[in-house]
This record gives C-alpha cells, sequence and structure tokens, in this order.
C-alpha cells in the first residue's frame, strides 16, 4: 500500500509536507521537536509561568489578550504576519495551478519557517508574570524524588525515569481522575492489551516501514548521532564562531529555522557543504540512514517469532474490534480506551520527560457510523471556550481564536461533533488536572499535515519552558486503521447499518450443481465451491459470458484447472430486500501522553513565595496532590500523640492521604517542606489543640492563611476542599482565621 | 560471584535441592509446574468449587477437617504419609552424617515425588460440593470478554492475553484494593520504574546467567521443546499404549513423578533411553539447551546497548534504595512498593493464565535491620488465623495446620515478625478478594529449595483446577540483593545503625605528607592518595612492615610504580568514639501475580444455579466486581425512561458502576444475563415504581432475593454493600422482602 512512496516518506515525523503520511508521523503528542531557535528564545527569556486558574482568570486573559493588540505589539507582529501570510498565499497559487508537489513541498518549508519566527515573537511577547527558573524545579523534582533518571547507580541511560514516591502518586491520580472523566462518565470500553506484538500487526498498521528517525554514522567508529540534533549542535557552534562570515551566519540562521522540514537529502547537503564531521572524533559520517523507533524482541526461542514493543495503544484496540463490537451487542457508535505503556527507542532523547523511551499513555478509539457524527450528548459541551489555532489561522500568520466548541462546529471550523466533543472533553480534563488555560491551545493540523485518509486533526499544545508540546492529540482517522488490518487478515472489521427503509438489490447469482461437480472434482469440489462463492458480480458476469461463449468456465485450482460447464453451473438474476447494510466504522482517537502532560503541570504549578525568592513550591490541585494534607505537631511534645492519632484515624477514614512530620526544626521551615511537595493542605497541632473539644488549626498552602476548627471537621472539609465541593473562600467563611506568631 | 557453580544449577527452577540457588527460581511466585499426575486427578475428579466465604465457614472447615481425620481416610493417607516421612529420615541421616550433596539431592527427589503422590490423595478426598466444568467457566469468560487471547486475528499469541472491559476493571479493582491493602494502610514508599532494563543489572542479579529453562530441538527443522513438557507428553503416551509392558509403566509413572526436580542429565538420558524423538517430525532431538526466559532488546541506535525487559518489578526497587533510604529520612525500617508488568519469554506457555509471557506484579520490599526483624504493628494481626503448611509437616508427610501466626512467630514456624505480618496481610487481602479460605495455604520452602542467602521463604498458594498454584510469595531475602547491586556498581546500598551508646574503635592510620608525594609524584598523586584512603587495617599493618623493613613502600599505580618513604607516610594508632555504624538491610519481599490471583476468584466465584444446571454466574465480591449493578425495567415502556435516568444520577453520584439492561426479552433471562458477569445487584423498574414516592426492587444476585426500598435509598444502600458496611442480612433486615411473579 506504501510500496509507491519515495524513501523521503520517512522524515515525516519532522517534515509533514506530504500528502500520505501515515497516522503515526503526524497525529500523535510526541513529535514536535522545538527548533533551536525557539528554544533558545523561551530559555534566555525565562517564561512566565505563574499564571493561576483563579476567579479572576477570564478578565486576566481577556486583559492578555488586549495586550496582544497594542498598537506597539501590533507593530511587531504585524510584518512577521505577513510575511507568513505571504508564503501561504504563494501555496495557495502553487496549488491553484497544480504546481509541482516538490515545488508546493519546498513553499512549505519557508511556510513553516515563518510562522516559527512569529510564534517565538509572540511568545516573547507574552505578559512577563515572574521568571520561572527550570533548574530550580528540576532540583526540587529529584531532591524530593518526583522522579529521576532509571539506574543511575549503574551510569543511568537517557529517555528512561523512576518515578519516585511523590511522582508515582501523582500520576496515579491524574490517571485516576482521566479513567473517571473518560472511561467511567462516557461509559467507555476500557481494554489492556499486550505490549509485546508480533511484527505483521505492525507491518498492516505502517509502523515496520515508516516510524523512523534519520542518523548519521561516524564511519571508523560506528558512532551514531541523530542527524538534526548534529547539525542543529554543529550550526550553533559554527554560528557563534567569530572567523564565520555575516553570510554564512545568515545561512545557517535559514537552516536552523527549517531543519524541522528537512527530509534526508537536505541534511545530507548541509552536512557535506559545512563539512560536518563526528562530534567526538572528528571523523567523517555516513549519509543519514533510517532508523526504526520501535524496539525489536523476539518470542519463543526459536528466534523466527519477530515482534517489537508497543510504540502506542492503539493498534490492541483496532485488532480486537470484532470483540468489542460485539460487547457492544454489534452497534456503533462505542469507544474504547486503553491506559498503558508505549516505548519508542529514540536515537539520542533530551528534554527530560518531554521525550522518553518508555512511558505511558492513555488513548481513545470512538468508533462511528462515517456518515453519522453527530452526537446526542455534543449539546452538553457545546458551550466550552477554547484556544482554537485553526490552519487558516496558521496559514494567515494570525494568533489561536477563543471560541465555544458549538460554534467551531457549526462554523465548519471543527469537521464534526464527536471530534468537537473530545476536544472539549480533553480541555477540561487539562484544566481540572491544573494546566493553565492561557498556555493551553488546540492546533489543527495543516492539510500537508495530515495523512490523506485522515479528516481532521487538532492537537492539543501546552507552553512550557520548551516552547508549545503536543500532550494530546485528537484525530479523525477515517477507516484507515480498521481497513489495514482488514486486509492484513482477511477478517472482516465492519458493522451493519441499519437501513432507514428495507432496499431491494439486484444482481446475479451462482448456482453451483454440488453434486454433478463432486463428482467430477471430489476433494477438490470443496476448494472449487469457495472460490465460486468468492466472485463479484464483474466477475459472475464474465462467466455468464463464457459460458455462453465457450461451454466451459476454467477455473484455476489448487490442483491445476477445473474445466466448469452449463452442466454444473447455473447463472440466473436474483433480487432481495436487504435492512443493513455493512459499513466499515470511522475512527475518532483522542491520545494522551501522560507524561508529558505532568510535566507541564509541574510547570505551570512551580511558585515562589513572594518576599522569600529561595523558597519554592508547587501548588498542585488538591484533586491531584499526591498527598493531601501534612499532619505537623507544634512542638515534639508527647502530649500530641493522642491527638495526632485521632487526626490520623479520621483522615483515613475519608480516604485521605497524609504525612506526619514531626521532626526537629521550626514549623515555618517544616510548612515550607510541605508545600515544596505540593500538599495542599496542613493540620497544625498546637497547646490549644489540647482543650476539649479538640482543635487543629488547618493551613491552604497556596495562600498561607490558617483557620481553627473542631478536630472532627477536619476530615470532612479536607475531602470536600480535595473534590471541589468546597474552595478556601468557603471554609474561611465557615471558621475563624487563625493568625500564628510563627509562619 | 556464580562463576564456581556447575551448570547443573541452570534447572534450579524445577530441581530446588540446591544450597546455592538463586531468588528467582526460588521465592518467585511464577515457577510451580504441576505434574502430569497431579493435573489429571483434578482434571478427572473435578474440583469442588462452590464453597462460600459466609459466616459458617469456620464451622464448614473445621467439619473439613474432621472429615479428613475418619479412619476411612486415615487409612487411604497413613501409608503414603509413612512414605514420606521415611525419605524425609533418610534425608535427615544423610545431612548428620554429610553424606555428598549429590546422594541427598537424589534423596530429595524422591521424597517430592513421595510427598506429591500424597497431595494427590489429600485432593481427591475434599468433600465434593458440586462438580467444577472448567470449559465452562472458559466459555463464560471468553464469550463476555474478561479476557482472550492477543492478536486472535492475526492467529495468535500463546502467552499472551488481552484484558476485555469486564477482565480489565476486575484487575484494576483488584489493584486499588491492593494499593489500598497494602500501600496505603501501610504508608509505603510506592515507585514505578522502567521495564526496559540494561544487562548489567540482571547480570548483578544473576538473572542473565540463571534465569533459564531447559529445551531441546529438532536436530533437522531446528523446532524447539520444552525439555519437561516433550518428556512429560511422551511418557504419558507410551504409558497409554497396550503394547506398553507393566514395568515400563511403572518406571513412567516413576519418571512423571520426578519429572520436576530433573535436571538437563537426568531429562536426557530419559530421552535417550525411550528413544523419544520430535513428536512433529520424528527425528532426532538435540541434548537439553538452557534457553534465557527473559526477552532481550537494545537501547538506542547502536546495537552495543543490550538490555532486557524485566522478569520481576524488584530490581527497580533495589536499584532506588539510596533515593528511598533518603526520601525515608536514612530511617530504616521502611517498604517500597511496586505495581507494574513482567515479561518471560517461556518456551510453550500453556495454562492459560497461570503462565503468560506479559503479566502485572504487585512486588513490595521491605528493607529492615537485620538485627531488628520484630515489628510494633504485629500486634494488631497477631490473631490472624492461616493455613500454615511448614517444611518439617512436608517433610513428615503431614497436611497444614490452622493456627494464629501470632503463635507461629512464638514457635519459632515463622521466623520473625516482619515476615508473619506480611503473610496475615496477605491472607487478608485474598479474602478480601473472593479467594476461599479452605483453598488458600501458605507452604513454607524446605531447605533445599530456598537460596542460601534466603531465612525463610512462604508461598501463599491457592488450589484450583490447575492443582495448588503459587500466587503469593514471601520471603526474607537477608541482604543479598543491596549487595549484589552494591558490588556490580561500587556504590555503597547500607543504611546507620544508631548505637544504644555511643562505642570506642581503634586501629591505625595513614596520615600522608601531601606536599611531599605532590611534589614527587605530580598528577597521579591524586591517585596515591586515594589508594592509600582506601586500605583496610590488615593492609596498613603490611605498609608500616614493609616500611620498617625496607624503608619503603612500592604502591602500583597506572603510571607505573610508586615508590613510598617514611617521609611521605606516617602511620599511628587511632581511638575514635562512633555513634552509629553501617548496616547493609535485610530485604523482606512480599510477591504477587494479579493474574494467577484472578484467574483463582474467577474458579471460586464461579456458580451454578441449583435447579438449573445450564445457568452459570460468577459470584465476585462486591468490592472487586467490575459492575456493581444492572438497571433493568420490567419493560420497554417509555414510562420507565425519568425513572432510569433519576436512578442513573444516583448511582454515579456514589460513583458506582452500572449497566442498563433495556433489551428485549424477559426479566429473568436478563437477570441470568447480569449474572453471569458477576453484577451482584440489580436494580429493576416496575409498573410499581411508577407510584410517588418511587419506589424499585434491589436483588441480590447471590441469593436471588429482593427486597422493595424507596428509589432515594438505592445508591446509598448499594454503596454500603460494595464497601462491605452492609451485609444483604442487613438489608433484609431494613427493607421488606418482596416476591417477584417472574425471575
Amino acid at each position: 500500500m506504501f510500496s509507491h512512496l519515495s524513501r523521503s516518506f520517512l522524515n515525516l515525523k519532522f517534515q509533514c509536507n506530504n500528502k500520505f503520511p501515515i497516522r503515526l508521523l503526524c497525529t500523535k503528542p510526541f513529535y514536535k521537536v522545538p527548533t533551536a531557535a525557539s528554544k533558545k528564545v523561551t530559555e534566555r527569556k525565562g517564561l512566565q509561568n505563574q499564571v493561576k486558574i483563579t476567579k479572576k482568570f477570564k478578565q486576566r486573559l481577556s486583559d492578555y489578550l488586549k495586550d496582544m493588540a497594542t498598537p506597539e505589539i501590533e507593530a511587531k507582529l504585524n510584518p512577521l504576519r505577513a510575511a507568513v501570510k505571504e508564503y501561504a498565499d504563494i501555496i495557495r497559487n502553487l496549488k491553484a495551478s497544480n504546481a509541482p508537489q516538490n515545488d508546493i513541498a519546498k513553499a512549505v518549508v519557508e511556510l513553516k519557517a515563518r510562522k516559527k519566527k512569529l510564534e517565538e515573537a509572540e511568545i516573547e511577547l507574552m505578559p512577563k508574570d515572574a521568571a520561572f527558573d527550570r533548574p530550580k524545579l528540576e532540583d526540587l523534582l529529584k531532591r524530593r524524588f518526583f522522579y529521576d533518571q532509571s539506574f543511575a547507580i549503574y551510569g543511568g541511560v537517557s529517555g528512561l525515569y523512576d518515578y519516585g514516591p511523590m511522582g508515582c502518586a501523582l500520576k496515579q491520580n491524574m490517571l485516576q481522575v482521566w479513567r473517571n472523566h473518560f472511561i467511567i462518565e462516557d461509559s467507555m470500553l476500557e481494554v489492556e492489551c499486550s505490549m509485546l506484538t508480533p511484527a505483521p500487526v505492525f507491518k498492516a498498521s505502517g509502523h515496520v516501514d515508516r516510524f523512523v528517525d534519520w542518523m548519521v554514522k561516524d564511519v571508523k567508529t560506528g558512532e551514531c548521532f541523530r542527524a538534526d540534533h548534529l547539525i542543529k549542535n554543529h550550526a550553533e557552534k559554527l554560528k557563534s564562531d567569530k572567523k564565520t562570515s555575516d553570510k554564512i551566519k545568515e545561512e545557517l540562521d535559514d537552516i536552523l529555522n527549517k531543519l524541522d522540514g528537512f527530509d534526508n537529502n537536505d541534511m545530507q547537503n548541509v552536512i557535506q557543504k559545512y563539512n560536518f564531521k563526528s562530534p567526538i572524533t572528528g571523523n567523517d559520517l555516513t549519509e543519514p540512514q533510517a532508523f526504526n523507533l520501535m524496539f525489536p524482541t523476539e518470542i519463543g526461542p526459536t528466534g523466527d517469532f519477530k515482534a517489537y514493543l508497543r510504540p502506542e495503544t492503539a493498534q490492541g484496540i483496532f485488532v480486537n474490534f470484532k470483540r468489542l463490537l460485539e460487547f457492544n451487542a454489534g452497534k456503533l457508535p462505542f469507544a474504547a480506551a486503553q491506559i498503558g505503556a508505549g516505548f519508542r527507542n529514540e536515537i539520542s532523547p533530551r528534554q527530560g520527560l518531554i521525550r522518553v523511551r518508555e512511558f505511558t499513555m492513555c488513548e481513545i478509539e470512538h468508533f462511528v457510523d462515517p456518515e453519522h457524527k453527530d452526537l446526542p450528548k455534543f449539546s452538553k459541551v457545546k458551550d466550552v471556550m477554547l484556544n482554537l489555532y485553526s490552519a487558516e489561522a496558521q496559514m494567515d500568520g494570525k494568533s489561536f481564536t477563543r471560541m465555544s466548541i458549538g460554534d467551531a462546529v457549526k462554523q465548519g471550523i471543527v469537521d464534526n461533533e464527536t471530534l468537537g466533543y473530545y476536544m472539549a472533553r480533553t480541555n477540561l480534563y487539562l484544566l481540572k488536572v491544573g494546566v493553565c488555560e492561557n498556555k493551553l491551545r488546540f492546533r489543527q493540523h495543516m492539510a500537508n499535515e495530515m495523512a490523506h485518509y485522515a479528516k481532521d486533526c487538532w492537537d492539543a499544545e501546552i507552553l512550557t519552558s520548551y516552547g508549545w508540546i503536543e500532550c494530546a492529540g485528537h484525530a479523525d482517522r477515517s477507516c484507515y486503521d480498521l481497513t489495514q488490518h482488514a486486509n492484513a487478515t482477511n477478517v472482516k472489521l465492519s458493522a451493519e447499518r441499519k437501513l432507514d427503509a428495507p432496499k431491494q438489490i439486484s444482481g446475479l447469482e451462482i448456482v453451483p450443481n454440488k453434486a454433478v461437480i463432486g463428482k467430477n472434482y471430489k476433494k477438490t469440489s470443496k476448494e472449487i465451491l469457495a472460490k465460486l462463492g468468492a466472485l463479484t458480480l464483474d466477475d459472475i458476469k464474465k462467466v455468464e459470458e463464457t459460458l455462453n461463449e465457450t461451454n466451459e468456465y476454467v477455473l484455476e485450482t489448487s490442483d491445476g484447472e477445473a474445466k466448469l460447464t452449463k452442466e454444473m453451473l447455473t447463472i440466473k438474476p436474483f433480487v432481495k430486500t436487504i435492512h443493513v447494510e455493512e459499513v466499515v466504522p470511522s475512527v475518532i482517537e483522542p491520545s494522551f501522553g501522560i507524561g508529558r502532560i505532568m510535566y507541564a503541570v509541574l510547570e505551570h504549578s512551580f511558585r515562589t513565595r513572594e518576599g522569600d525568592e529561595q523558597r519554592n513550591f508547587l501548588e498542585l490541585s488538591p484533586v491531584i496532590a499526591p498527598i493531601k494534607c501534612s499532619i505537623l505537631p507544634i512542638s515534639n511534645n508527647e502530649k500530641f500523640e493522642p491527638i495526632i492519632e485521632s487526626i490520623v484515624q479520621i483522615i483515613t477514614a475519608y480516604g485521605l492521604t497524609y504525612r506526619i512530620d514531626d521532626s526537629a526544626g521550626s514549623i515555618g521551615r517544616r510548612y515550607a517542606r510541605t508545600d515544596e511537595i505540593g500538599i495542599p493542605y496542613g493540620i497544625t497541632v498546637d497547646f490549644e489543640s489540647e482543650k476539649q473539644p479538640h482543635t487543629v488549626t488547618l493551613r491552604h498552602a497556596a495562600s498561607t492563611e490558617q483557620v481553627r476548627l473542631e478536630l472532627t471537621s477536619v476530615g470532612e472539609v479536607i475531602r470536600k476542599l480535595c473534590t471541589s465541593a468546597y474552595t478556601w473562600d468557603d471554609v474561611k467563611k465557615q471558621f475563624p482565621l487563625f493568625t500564628a506568631e510563627q509562619n
């Protein structure tokens, strides 16, 4: 099916300017490599990261958007927008005049380079709430063991991370919220499929041939480098060299901007022109070679059962389609979902949790009649507001637009209700777990980014210090996946559509005379009957013609030839009333990379205590916080022990996680320690607590405010806060504020 | 470390009669292969599977044990017990007389064969409540998509299973109960480590060299067979051949009983003696070859970074020991836990979920000071009653004994409180998820089964139609794992023990004259100082001697030799007061195979409706049931729709999963359909429901009893039933029984 495609398609992952990319290269959340330039800018400028999702949020967003429209800002952005639009127009004209694909592809590379420049300018112009200091966050995450490099005592493996107690609980909570939000609320069919997958499955899906990156090797040592990384590093080094002429610097800038779109030939040209060598040995390099990103292994002892670790969970759902349809009583639409691990053998992973070799995905495959993509429950989400960055806006150099998903579907910006429904649900999920709304956008794939079979694709992208990161894809993949597996296995993967009214169909049918065929062809007759049964209408017409002309029809069998006569075959017209017709469902696929979302949430939650630059903390949503409350005796007095024990009993009864910190050290220092790991609430036991009825103080980490309340109420109050039934303001209205001498 | 061990150790997995087995081969839950004989018996007789865990359970168990003691039964068992004891005594004598290891090993093989015969007799004598029909259960599990073979449309892969919506939810619930029961209740440190693991990690743990099965190959086609399976199949076939003499049949019986304990030489002898050939082609077979059961792969593109998929999750915890200790503020004891996938490349997996290539494990590593294995919270579980099958009882041909874990530790049957604590907790977990208590025992490893470093091991074994299956292991592994990784990495993996009283230690120390060494040896001086710093007390004594004798001490360096004089080194005695000492923690490891437990629970929950042999159903514990309640309108009347909507709202508010069945078909038929997938409660909407206030009936699937209650109460009642806050008897006391005309 893909054999007519040229080798340059292998680079679609970064090129995406092609008409036939396979799904993986365009619709999944793990590809977008920020360019050198965009990264540099974000790192140099520091990203403003302290925007809270509060009541004031809408006002602030509107302020921000107004900001963006000041004459000064417009003056900066307008020429860049015009530059993008210029190329968008050129591409439209090229397409209109049926220009060669190659010319269009070249123009797209230029268009994308210009878009990137514009985006960098926009990021630079965002309001600077506070400086975000990534090394500080990374230090916290490592020190308090959210996650860290795997096998560090063995030297570590890049792209592999172990989650410690904090990260593990945070991730579990995010997955649990995901499961409730998507699977339980929408009654999806959850499955858990094998990670080990036989090679033929990925041959059919296209991964064996097309799921690749380009690499170059040191001709003498064989050391491997990802080709685009190597070019980037060399080009940046050369640019910073004083001896490099301005003209060359300009050329290098241009290369760095376009690198994402380069295919193997483009990269080879750059390597040759500038004579780039191995950065380790200085040896020559091979031409870029394709490297498949799936981890290979073998099942069983024979060595001839090739298998791969799945690079995504989706295929497991597709190969179970028949069972799932049956489970759903044969009815469409239905959605199946899977939470599980995926594996990608990145050549040289970087950027922490953003690009890893082993990761947790959540994928939904919504199977729907291709002619009925409307969805009754869409009405429930139609008013959800999204930041939509349409292909049109991208072509014209505009920014994203805030609008309701209802309007977006009505105006045809988003293709259909089912796709729109999931985008809205994703938006709600991401806000629930703590993504900042003004750092979240849905970017539509441009026509040239999408696979030929795809109807519409929108990536949820989150702005982090690494740039805009794809965290969830939403693709209408038509019937591609089921068709591929049906073709590879000869198993019908389709559903039945009930016709509004019964339909009469007419045609020709072959009626074999089994007795005569059996007598003449003995054990071959079974094969003959099977072959006759598989003939299409056109085939049957041909058989009729041949029979009429030559009085026999010759059928090839495994035994040689079978000569079938009119005595053996009758051909007659038929008329049939049918009530159902067969339909291969379309698949709408929302696909989430949980590690990326978790990292984005950590960046968006990272705060510095006002007036104390050294005191960083995480303001995690109580819904996902690994530990819901801390229990802190004001001093190490034995009298507090029974009170602490009562608190633990109450807290545990409400299923809340807690941490007791009765270590030495001032209460302020211990608060700081609990704030650092995102514990949203703190229960302090002080000398006042001893009096009957026992009271404690409850501290809100985000504001450091405290109230005093009876010990017996504390479990119920925290539970309500952690399930969004209460806000902190509700608590303040109910209980008296408490001012500690020392905090 | 293992290099002195002979090749025959490779077969420890099934032999286990050795002094130096590595952990995997003896303490993990996935090894026990039921013998041909035991399997045949259980399949022929059918296992009695209908024992419910009810209030009457204790009485019934006691009756059962009394049953076992009838003179008739004793008459059958006593000779078999005597036969076991005979060999146990022989082994004791051999050991006492320091007989050659080989003789002891041979006697152990005979002992185990006799034990097996006894066990089969015991299983046969168990009360026959009802016949268990495995094909019927398997049909149900496949038809309602609990789980099924992976990649079936591609021909399937043996040992790989996909969980459908029912199985997936059941497993998730079992894991959630596990997490709450172990991790949350005991404040363990949960981690999630990489599955991809570099080869050196498994080299250190012993898996690369020792985690193997034996296989034979067809010399012409290269087809592989697991050696013990091949022998078993051939021997059974030969036995059933009329032409086979009685003498040969007896020999074959003996082989089948001892097969588990055979090493490669034993198996080769059998294959040669009986001239066993390939069952497919009839060709000759190779000698048994070791096949490593880990799936190999490579990380990165170079091809020289060898890695494996982990066969267990434990190693990930061990390599993170330092971080976890730090997270726990440097204090012992603490427990870390991991829930995750393991992979084992079985040669020819069979027995459904019992032996698979990809599976979910739950593992706990409890790190403890080797001199303080007592545990304050042990008192909370000391009265938990367990079926303990001690090594002593096994040696003497006795059955298991029911006793409290407190007594077992007090009497020294279980080695220490920490190990005992976890055994009791495991017992409580298994009962909670629905394992029948009289089909659960804790079997102690006999001395010859345990690794030399292990202190004590107890497997939780569950009786299923495949025989007694190991489902959870409990091993005191001493300091083996941490020591292995510390040696491999040169990273200290130890904790500090605070001394009761400060201790004075004395010794010799070397004081180098850095200036003089630096002047003489320039850049080598750093290396010299490092080497001097690493000298032990004995080394220092030798240096002192040499210096005194020859006036110089020659130290080998990477630059050649360094001649150190008295001018450069001063050696003097020292006295130091220390407050802490270093200790490598012992590890106590409970390790669970969730798939096996789930399968056992399904067998133990499988019921046939009295008086209707065709109507099978699952009586799952409401705690783990995938769907908590069904909602069934008595007919397809539109009037019921608003009532059903109200029910859904109430049910959802309580976080309960539900399934609406408003399909055509009698209510009885629909009840049967919901019973089949283990839905414990059914809400029926009938014509009475329309009246104000709305009422519904609540049906208890296990008893088919129904009560009538107000619609508004139904969520709270089901929630209480599903969290064990209510029993069905409580509900019956509160609401009037309802008798349906049609059920």
